[in-house]
This record gives C-alpha cells, sequence and structure tokens, in this order.
C-alpha cells in the first residue's frame, strides 16, 4: 500500500487560480498530487515541503486548472494555412471538402490529430472536445498523447472519408461507440451529428439514441450562419433549435457548436433544455460568420465552453489567445468594455468545459478530489510584467508560448517547455509527409 | 578601407518575404548585410556562402522585414492589466489618470519604456511610433534598447505630467525637438498634440508648425469614440477631421490615430490630404470604442500602419497576435472572410508603418539599399506546422513567442530568442518595484 505521508507530484510555490467559485488568487500555493488526483491545496507556508516522488517549482508562475478545447477538428490540422481569405463556399466546395476527399486516410488523420495534440499540450490545453471522421485514429492519437477528451466520431448523410455510403453511417458510428466504450478512463468516445440540415430526422434521432445508451453527449453545428437558418425555416417550417426540439433531442446531453444565429426565443429554449454552447470566436470571426451571443447565454445560465473550432479556419489551436479574442470580440460586438471580463473568460475555458463535457465533478477546477489536470503559465517574460490582476494577465498578456508545464491526469506531459514522452519530431516530419503531397497538387 | 567581398552579416537560407510590392515568398534566400546597410537579396543556391563576420542560419524559418508599431505609449506598460474589463470613463478617470498623475515620473517612464522595448524586440518590432509625456526618457530608453523610433513628445492643454503647467507646454515640446534633432539616425523627435478636443486652436497649430520645421510626422488621437465627434460637432459646428482641415494641419505629416468614427466624407478628406492612419484594432476591440474601416481607408489609398496601443489598453505589445486580431476583426466587421487577407495585413505591419512615419525609403521592405531591420520567425513549434503559405502562417498562426532573431539597423539585437545587450532581468526588476508601489496603494 502507498505511504500516505509521500505525495506523487507536488507543485510548490507561484499564484493559484484554483477556479472554484468566486475564490480569490492564492499566493505561495502548494499542490499536492497523488496518482492521477489532487489530494489538497494548501499555502507553501503552512509547512516544510512534504515528501513527494516529484516536485515542481512554480515561483513567480501562475499555476490553473488545465485548459479545456470545447469545440476542436483535430485531423484538420492537415490543413493549416492551406486556403485562407476565400468566401466561405468556395473554401468549402474548392479547397477543404476536395482536399478532404484525396487526403484524409487513417494514415493523415492519426498523425495531424497527434500534432494537434502536441500543439495543444504545449499551449496550455489538457481536455479536448474533438469530432470528425476516422474518428478512431483521433482516439489512438489523443491516448498516445496523453490528453482527456471526448472523442466523436462525425456523423453526416453524405459520403464521408472512412464512410463513403451514408446508408452505414450508424452502423459505424456504433460500432465507433462500442469499440472505444470502457477503453480508456481519460477518453469518452461519441457521436458528432454534422449539423441539421446535413442529416435526415432518422440520422439525428438515431445518433441521439446512441448518445443517450452510452451516456456521451452528442455534438452538432447548430446555426453558424443566417443561410443555414433561412434554409431550415424554408424546410421545417421551425428555426433549427425548435427543429431538434421537435425531434427530442434538445436535452443536457447535447453539445451545440458556434450557437450563433439564434434568437432569444432559441436562447431560452437551450437554457431550459440544458443544452451546452460550443464558442468558437476567432473561427467565426476569420469565416466572418458573425458571433454568438455569449454574454446573453451566460445570464440565461447556459454552459458555455470555449474553442478554437478546427485549424483551417483559426489557423491555430491556442487557447490562450482564444480568450483574449472573446473577450475583447465580446466588448466589441457589444460596445461596452465591461462584457466577458478576464475571469469570466477564463472560467469558460476551463469551468465551462468541464461542464460542456459533463465532467465537471472531475476537471476544471484545482480542488482536492478533482483529476490533477493543471498548467503553469510562465510570467517572467517581458510581456508578463508587471503582474497586478493574474485573470487579466492569463486572458489579455499571455499566449500559448508562455505554458511551462502541462500535467494531465496526475501526469507529466511537458515540463520546461519540452515533451516528456511524445517524439514531437517524428510527428512533424510525418505530417510534413503528408503536406508535400498536398501542396504538390 | 573595407573589404567589399566581406560583409557583416548573411541570413543564409529560410522563406524570405521581402514585402516588396507583389513578390512572391523567395525559398533558400540569402540576404546580405554590411554595416546598417542591407547589400542584396539573391538565392543561397546561386553561389557558395559570401565571406561574412557574421552568419544567421534561417533554415526552416521565416525571414521577413522587421514590424513596425504604428501606435503606442510605452511608459503605459507600467499599468499592464491594472484595471481591466470597466467602463471607459471609469478606467481613465478612477485609474488611469490618477495612477498617471502619482507614479508616472522620469525613472518609471524610463524604466517602463525599456521594458516596452524588451518586450516589442522580443515579439519582433524593430521600429516604433511612440507617444507620451517626459517624452526625454522614452528616446533614452529606445536609444538604449536598439529600436528605431518616432519618439513624441505629447502636448496637452491639461496639467500632464512633466507638465504641470499647460502654458508652458509649447515651451516643453520645442526644446524636445531640439534636445534630440540629429541625435541619433534610429530616432526621429517629433510631438503629439492629444486630440482635437483637449488642444486649443493654437496649441494643435503651433504643434504642427514645430513638426514641419523638423520635418517630424504630428501624431493625433482622432475620433475614437463617437462621443468625441459629437462633442467637437457641438463645439465647432465641424466634425474632427473637418475641424483640423480648417486648421490647416490635415496634411500628409498628420499621423491620426484609431480614425473610428469617420465618415465616408471624412475618409474621403484624409485620403486626398495624404494623411496616415495607425490602426490599433485589440485597443479598440477592448476598450469596446468601435473599428476603424480600414478596408475603405487602404481602397481610397490612405497609408494605414499597425499599432498596439498602449499596454493599459491591450494589454500587450505583440504585432503578430495584432496582426491576427486586425485580419479577424476586419472579416467580421464586414461579414466578409475576404476582407484584409494575410499579405495586406503583413504590409500594414511593415510598408504600412513604414509609409506613416514618411520612412518608406528606409525601412518596411527587405531589398538592396534599406536599412538592415529585419525578423526571423521559427516555423518550426506544432502550431507553425504544416507551412502552405508563409503570409497566412506569420498572420494567423504565429505570435510573438515565435520570434527567433531580431536585427535592427544591422545589429543583432535577440537571437536564438536572447537578448544580446539588454539586461533584461535588470529592466524586469525595476519595473517591478515601481510596481509594488503602484500595488500597494
Amino acid at each position: 500500500m502507498r505511504d500516505k505521508s509521500r505525495y506523487d507530484l507536488v507543485i510548490e510555490g507561484g499564484t493559484l487560480l484554483t477556479m472554484v467559485d468566486d475564490q480569490e488568487p492564492i499566493q505561495d500555493a502548494r499542490v499536492l498530487i497523488s496518482g492521477d488526483r489532487i489530494e489538497g491545496v494548501t499555502n507553501r507556508h503552512t509547512g516544510p515541503v512534504p515528501e513527494a516522488r516529484e516536485m515542481i517549482d512554480a515561483e513567480g508562475a501562475i499555476v490553473l486548472p488545465g485548459l479545456i478545447n470545447s469545440h476542436v477538428h483535430s485531423p484538420m490540422t492537415i490543413f493549416r494555412g492551406l486556403a485562407d481569405d476565400l468566401p466561405l463556399k468556395r473554401w468549402l466546395f474548392d479547397h477543404i471538402f476536395p482536399a478532404e476527399a484525396q487526403y484524409i486516410h487513417a494514415d493523415t488523420v492519426y498523425w495531424a490529430s497527434l500534432l494537434a495534440c502536441a500543439e495543444m499540450i504545449a499551449s496550455g490545453t489538457t481536455t479536448i472536445v474533438d469530432g470528425y471522421f476516422l474518428a478512431d485514429e483521433i482516439v489512438k492519437a489523443v491516448h498516445k498523447a496523453g490528453l482527456r477528451a471526448l472523442v466523436a466520431q462525425g456523423v453526416i448523410d453524405f459520403p464521408a472519408p472512412g464512410v463513403p455510403d451514408p446508408g452505414k453511417n450508424m452502423d459505424v458510428a456504433l460500432g465507433f461507440m462500442e469499440r472505444w466504450n470502457g477503453f480508456s478512463d481519460r477518453i469518452t468516445p461519441g457521436l458528432f451529428a454534422h449539423s441539421p440540415l446535413t442529416c435526415s430526422e432518422q440520422t439525428l434521432r438515431n445518433s441521439w439514441d446512441i448518445s443517450q445508451r452510452f451516456g456521451s453527449p452528442l455534438q452538432i453545428h447548430l446555426s453558424e450562419t443566417e443561410e443555414e437558418v433561412i434554409e431550415q425555416e424554408g424546410r421545417t417550417g421551425s428555426r433549427p433549435a425548435f427543429y431538434l426540439d421537435g425531434l427530442g433531442i434538445l436535452g443536457s446531453g447535447l453539445v451545440a457548436a458556434h450557437a450563433i444565429y439564434l434568437n432569444e426565443d432559441e436562447i431560452g429554449l437551450l437554457a431550459d433544455r440544458g443544452v451546452k454552447v460550443a464558442h468558437c470566436p476567432e473561427s467565426s470571426m476569420k469565416l466572418a460568420t458573425g458571433i454568438a451571443s455569449v454574454d446573453s447565454m451566460l445570464k440565461k445560465g447556459i454552459s458555455v465552453g470555449l474553442g478554437t473550432d478546427g485549424c483551417a479556419s483559426n489557423n491555430n489551436l491556442d487557447l490562450l489567445a482564444e480568450m483574449d479574442a472573446a473577450a475583447k470580440l465580446g466588448k466589441y460586438a457589444r460596445l461596452d468594455p465591461t462584457v466577458l471580463d478576464a475571469r469570466t473568460v477564463l472560467r469558460m475555458a476551463t469551468r465551462g468545459g468541464a461542464e460542456l463535457m459533463s465532467i465537471e465533478d472531475t476537471a476544471g477546477t484545482i480542488e482536492a478530489g478533482k483529476k490533477a489536470d493543471i498548467i503553469i503559465v510562465d510570467a517572467d517574460a517581458p510581456h508578463m510584467v508587471p503582474l497586478y490582476h493574474p485573470f487579466s494577465q492569463i486572458v489579455y498578456s499571455a499566449t500559448g508560448g508562455d505554458v511551462r508545464d502541462v500535467i494531465v491526469n496526475g501526469t507529466i506531459l511537458y515540463r520546461d517547455r519540452q515533451f516528456t514522452a511524445l517524439d514531437v519530431d517524428e510527428v512533424k516530419g510525418q505530417v510534413r509527409r503528408i503536406a508535400r503531397m498536398i501542396r504538390s497538387d
């Protein structure tokens, strides 16, 4: 039996943002970790450094819960910067869809996802909500990288990578769920119904039923463009949220990504049903689709997580930069500088994401009993000096490059800006090999 | 005499973005530098590495002109994150103005400016357009740090740091210009008339006359808020641009910062008069003041530079991040993803800034005859892989932390992410000493 007086890991010193309710930053903190679990949070002046297998000195740094990327398509990292500054339809139909049809194979999905994981770890993300096709390969990549994740198999009623016959999409989905259910306590398999317009009623209902059966959240792209809303109304007579409600799938197990063109009634309906929202401000700006009314959603009690979206529309997976964009865009959209303050946005990128995944009992804060998903942000670079308010500093001054150490499930994945286990040079090499084929087209 | 076959510095390899007109990226480039001057740009396969005092290997990296921060108040770095998410007037009157009155002394201006310089160097900025009070200390800091700069003494008809009696503001301004004119070929002294509302007609005219006499651009904050425009119209019957034109100071020597609330007639007038504009998207978002119609301005031929604004409203001085914000906000504001493409935005942060300073014959591009102001951006981090289009990668994927080497005026200021001469620990220590006094208030 483990000697109770000995911890596996102790983080000593620094300014700790627990993200527990309204708790203020704790100076000179000490975080005690055993196995994959946080045992306690104290002040380092309460006693000598306890015996520990490993100690991280966080003096002068900021310690906070690992960030949660609530909406990402990791495999699309292969398309980073391939086609930018284009009209949405030309971008999709002339560039992204053809490239997906030609280059998205298991090999691409695995290596591009692993690169995405490396990027996210190095920029402070410990948990991701992913969805794409050939999702078995995403699971393998996430498992290898060490992240916590909800990984979803995409479902669409069109031919898709790995699912050339849409008539088989539910079989593929069910197979995916059965294959990975219980495989790892870090990885939850799930489904991603592409959108209310690209999936039939039956497909949406079946996706929901399977997700419910496995106790896993169902993701869907909801009202990302105004055009979609108009088309949905034309087809069904209902705006998208009401349409989904009519199908009986608007519930607390649904994660709506983007959720930009919702009217007040729809926001009210989402709140009533306990639907979660993934907000992707940089992608929405870059694709010029609009901006979600996140401030209204939060006021109505909707759980909102923050996502980068896929790399092809961002073009990075840096949640620290995304927080800055979320806060600033929120203010600009309302012409009110008090909207989406730093603490609210950091909450969105931590606890908000945990609520979105329904793992708020496990992740999203630093407190005894939670899983040890923790990041340490260097506060010594010129752009982090002086330090008056750590919430502001994290949201408005830091970027991904300031992340120094990353711990997931009690395991150190990144220390002093180096990967502890992942061979990132191999990953980059493999992705460059695939990209050379795409580039030579 | 110098041996002509020997260069002082050669940059070997990498992808070169010269920013000369429509020139495409040059692969495997070679940049030849003698003294402070670029001697030539070739391809490394044209011959063996020439004899050089120093060689930088840029293989796998992206080489581009140093970035130009067209609007910054370096000393305000002391207030980074001091007061965020507040209504504009409360922010100014309850926090910034009182802190300025109490803590802005020569000592603060010098150290905070030097910290700003360190931050800007480390994030790829080689030239700055600065303006604040006690500007002698900014000149000293910029000189010490090695940046190229237009440093302006602030002029306002209210008591200001270092100018308690506004009746003396023109004497102080003239003294500043005389003191630093000809002091350094890197540093141009200038004036900054605070705004059309906070300076009298006489002060505006005098500031313009002195600036013209010394051949130096005059900076002014123009129409940052709608309130200002309404007040200006109420007082003078004219919108701000027409008011300044009536005073005879709307000319090619004027740099208008922000320029948010301009109507089409005012934009046309600025274009006719050759006025330059400094665009500060992150500050405008964070303070929720609005967004300048930069796309319209560019279409009308106005030279637009990109600025971070002061650190108290950003809260960093990272122009790589600012480019991303500029491109994305531009698209969102028009709901058109083709607005402000990556190349246009990078041009704004390089040549645009040089035009704004009227030094386009000297800086802003990499070509023979220009000053050697060059940065090298690491393209090997996970978030920079794969690399299809270097303009996109620089604008949408990179942040300041990716900058590896910085050369100003032929001198290497930053190499392999280390300052070559600046004692940055001393600078941070001094700023933290001052911040402790502010914090304890």
